[in-house]
């Protein structure tokens, strides 16, 4: 970064000088590229010069988004999270969020080596893989993926290609609080969802019942043929059913009881409050917290989608196995290893701004700074 | 466009003057927004605003994509077509796939509407979808997805959601030759399968079958474990095999009546001889046009797979219904709908460079300038 | 949208039905595109399809823009802005930020117009140009973009090449309060610059002077050469200056007399204290919000540099006339027009956390939630 | 990347068994990152890793830009050059394309550092400065900027903060043949120019000058004011004008004295030859290449361009001092250093298509493939 003398507002006292290449560690980092195609006996492949380097740029990425993570888990792991502390991990996930983009624009960089190129020295990796970024999979288990959720490729067992130490230090990751855990203790802890005789939940039952209630009434005054009246209905009747599940601890705990759901019920509505709210100021920065969760969410997907695509362009499928080997595994856990899918699942339960219901103004004054005091 | 005189090298005869404004007819474009939400009796939606103009730029970029699909289509299906026009085709496809990412980008934007937002106007707009983009389909048509392979949601009939006039118009898009189509029939037409004496599939064959031999022989050597080895050479019998059916009329055809190809067997081989010898010279744009073929279903792929996210983000999912709704549609089709994966599944056949079969001397001279003609 | 039943919480009484091609008015939107190479007597060129698209998707955007500009403008001509209001600002400012990367990106677009297919039918379009886009202008208005401060390209007056009805409109944009002006009274009404015998300008002061001091000491007592220790100490000299013209209000309104600041002392004040305390609950999206402002300078700069470049690209510059048309005017402006800087140049007084000096307990209190009340 | 079996076509003659993190050296990689801040007496900054990890991703990544450039100028180091070796050269030009769009987004990384927490590790970094990366200079060096091109910030001479090891390795960068100097050689060799007795320069110049007289009598004849048909002639005339410098060896020469051009007058009418006769099948690829060139000018300008930002966002610049230093400088450089512009402004000499003298059978032919042979 440029260095203009008069914008230096900090100790003139000399530490120790630093020069660019020391303090970045380039004579090690830049000469970490050993071609393989280039050893005796092989024959010379230009690209494998990307395809080591493009690797390595998304480990050290990965090294810094997992120091990211580490950092937000961190900081809800305390017992009380200071209201800065909400808002320096907003500020972390936000910055993952915009390394995402860049990791998933790598692959117009590796998709510039044809296949053909990469057929030139693939047999010399032979059997390295993908798979065994340590990091990756360290990430993967950080942001909350379970051993039970992660769909294995060819029915391996889990971590079945790393090697023993690595083997131990994604197990290793497993035994520490995912960054999912901790979200989740968070919000279980939040405050307001009571108020004295103020229920959150309560309320928001009442006011959708209401609302379908008036919708009823409408339909049932209308002059409009009887059986369309009636799907109508039958179609109200439905979605106000679905609003039970959420609200009926029973129900709630069956499902979860299943392995369909990762959030609490109470989690669930505390999410669903920071929603509904999120424009009071104690809310602001939670509810763009949680946004930043579901962009991370999706950020990952994409990524596994576009490596997907990658490694089906690069090695293909053979006409009749119906490309059914890496492509197909690939493909179907771009979606499935999220693991905040029920955080923007929420916006399902959702209504009208105008038929929210008002909180109690003890339950407000809280949510809003006060000059008076 | 800026405009300095001493960069003009054309006509000064004056045709009409041109203003922006009205040539870009911007007094239509910019007054073609009406929200709904502001109508009397219904709530203003600040972000009806965001929706709509979101939506109308995707379909002005989709008429621009049609529109390069077509010239794309036209070209190829001329009987002969020149080279001069294979180069304009993959700048057409290329430009296409410049357009993609901008088109994956909206998704950045119309992401900043909060699902709450989209709840207080979203009543407004029923029951219009963006099922009922017109445009989008004919482009999923033009490119060759066919009525049998396209997956529609909720069991719904094809293009069910759409009204009368826009269903004849998808079912007219039907009716003209697709990209695929015509690609298929250019590449049947390749004159270099077979020369004189040479055939491409049999001197592939051929080559390909010595190297699993030398392998064979060096295992057959080796010292190793003799149920190592046993495994090794079952390995390699199991992938010679996988070369069969690409080869063989028979099995390809086999295949072929189960629905799994879309490509004939003399069109694959036409990309794989492609995909070999893409450095001759009469081959480079070639190659690169179907490279481009393969980015634009991946680019396809990827904007319905964001797509499948945004929508997800905004309506969410209702906990017990299993999100099996729009959003798990969405995600399926993202990669189902692709058109060209036989393209890039020929990379599984690619052999490294040293392996790959000269081309006999009066082939090889078709491919390349010759100067001293 | 995908419109799936089980998520939808609204009214079912039922609205005008809508239909996505209507509601959109693709009808008019989708046939809004004239090319005038295809008029009679001229030579059709393809290409002019997609400069007409670009340039509608363009003004499409600039629509959104301009709208989410106004919001933004009108929450901040209120005399009190709620927090909530306040986020609501720093919501729609991140969206037009998200729109500008997409309008750059645009650029990778028209740019596979070759200058050849652009040749073919510029005179067509003669003489309209891009600096006629009333909304550009609109909207660097809008932001604070001065008449004065505009620099106009080859020496014609403001606004010379629009016609009468967009002059006006040009004028008129003129006469509203900007972005900057709204920004700045904003500011300066901030109350946390004093608090009972607190005032930040001096607390700063002492403490960057305490700083100096400190490395002076440290100096003097060092056993280095002597004309380097002087050296030094100038350079301590010239630094701590360097602060005072920010709160000696007599240098600060000559400098404001030259005309090269912006904003006022106490408006510049105000930023530095949001950037100093960004971590206190009151003032995080404030900080974001200053960001906000800060990015949005600079992506419009990157689009008229970009711009710029394309220009350059398309019309190129005749040899020995040194490139001085509109290429270099479009590169000087890319970074001169930006309204801004003010801002993102307080970075200049910031100092390390340790040395930021602590605001009284009564003020920290304001800046804070509290449960407790 | 992914490893499935059917997939291989390659000897399973086992090469050493390799491992992913072995292979990619990740133990060295990731464990290259020391953060001085968390030295002892210093105060751990959270956000030096991510200074770190960024700068080490930038170099990496120069390291592939250099080793591509490298690969291209040897291939116009060679006497002839094969088309594939110009197709090979494209390819790679393509290739740095494509990083460089990533380089610019890791912007977007970096700037989610705050002025703030830069402030707080920035003492003890000095006085390191991204000036001083070797990579970057050798690439701008390996490009083709020369030294006397280069401006330097604040008057230091030529590489000045560079450590004698770095300075060594950057003057040994301008020993040898830069991109654009191997470009012009061979653009000068290109052997269509003339043939026979048709001389490309002659010709053109013939139907530009017919081009203007027939606009020329068509004004003389029209009835519009006098005083208007005389400044329409007299712009023709200037614009006509504009073409001798390209076509007339004296001018030409004198303005090369002045430093004011790169490329010979040869070199220049090659690529107009190129840009014109592109469609071509022998032009087809080179006029692809030129463009590419074009675009890694402009690459590295938006690069620098946001270079300049982000260093004017993270340190400022102190009121009154006009913000002359580090971002004005940089802000200058962002396209001053660019080494290919003679080429986009070739633009300025294209005509409509109808107008392009047509080539000689004998040489079309030379441009075309010739199945008969």
């Amino acid at each position: 970064m440029t260095d203009s003398p008069d914008s230096k507002n900090t100790s003139a006292f000399k530490h120790k000088d630093q020069y660019y290449r020391d303090y970045l560690q380039l004579d090690t980092i830049l000469n970490a590229q050993h071609m393989v195609s280039s050893e005796p006996g092989n024959i010379e492949a230009h690209d494998e010069m990307l395809f080591i380097i493009t690797h390595q740029a998304y480990e050290l990425w990965f090294k810094q988004v997992l120091f990211e993570v580490g950092a937000v888990i961190g900081i809800f792991s305390q017992e009380n999270v200071a209201e800065k502390d909400v808002a320096l991990a907003h500020h972390y996930l936000n910055r993952i969020n915009r390394i995402m983009p860049v990791l998933i624009s790598q692959f117009d960089i590796i998709e510039t080596m044809t296949p053909g190129a990469f057929t030139d020295f693939r047999s010399y990796l032979n059997p390295a893989s993908g798979f065994q970024s340590l990091q990756f999979r360290q990430l993967e288990i950080g942001l909350g993926l379970r051993a039970a959720e992660r769909r294995e490729f060819g029915g391996q067992t889990f971590h079945s290609r790393l090697d023993q130490r690595d083997r131990d230090a994604a197990h290793k990751a497993t035994e520490h609080a995912s960054l999912l855990e901790v979200m989740i203790k968070w919000l279980e802890r939040m405050p307001f969802l009571e108020h004295k005789d103020f229920t959150f939940s309560e309320a928001l039952k009442n006011v959708v019942h209401e609302m379908y209630e008036a919708d009823r009434e409408r339909l049932r005054n209308s002059d409009s043929p009887a059986d369309g009246i009636q799907q109508q209905l039958d179609q109200i009747d439905k979605t106000e059913a679905g609003f039970d599940a959420l609200f009926d601890a029973e129900k709630f705990e069956a499902l979860r009881r299943e392995g369909n759901l990762r959030l609490s019920m109470r989690a669930s509505h505390a999410v669903l409050f920071i929603f509904l709210y999120k424009d009071y100021p104690l809310l602001q920065i939670p509810y763009r917290l949680l946004t930043q969760l579901i962009e991370l969410d999706e950020n990952m997907a994409i990524w596994r989608f576009r490596h997907a695509q990658m490694v089906s362009r690069m090695i293909g499928s053979k006409i009749g196995t119906g490309g059914s080997s890496g492509h197909s595994y690939l493909i179907m856990t771009a979606d499935k290893h999220r693991v905040f899918t029920e955080i923007s699942n929420i916006s399902s339960y959702l209504i009208p701004g105008q038929f929210i219901p008002a909180l109690p103004d003890g339950l407000a004054k809280k949510l809003e700074f006060n000059f008076e005091s």
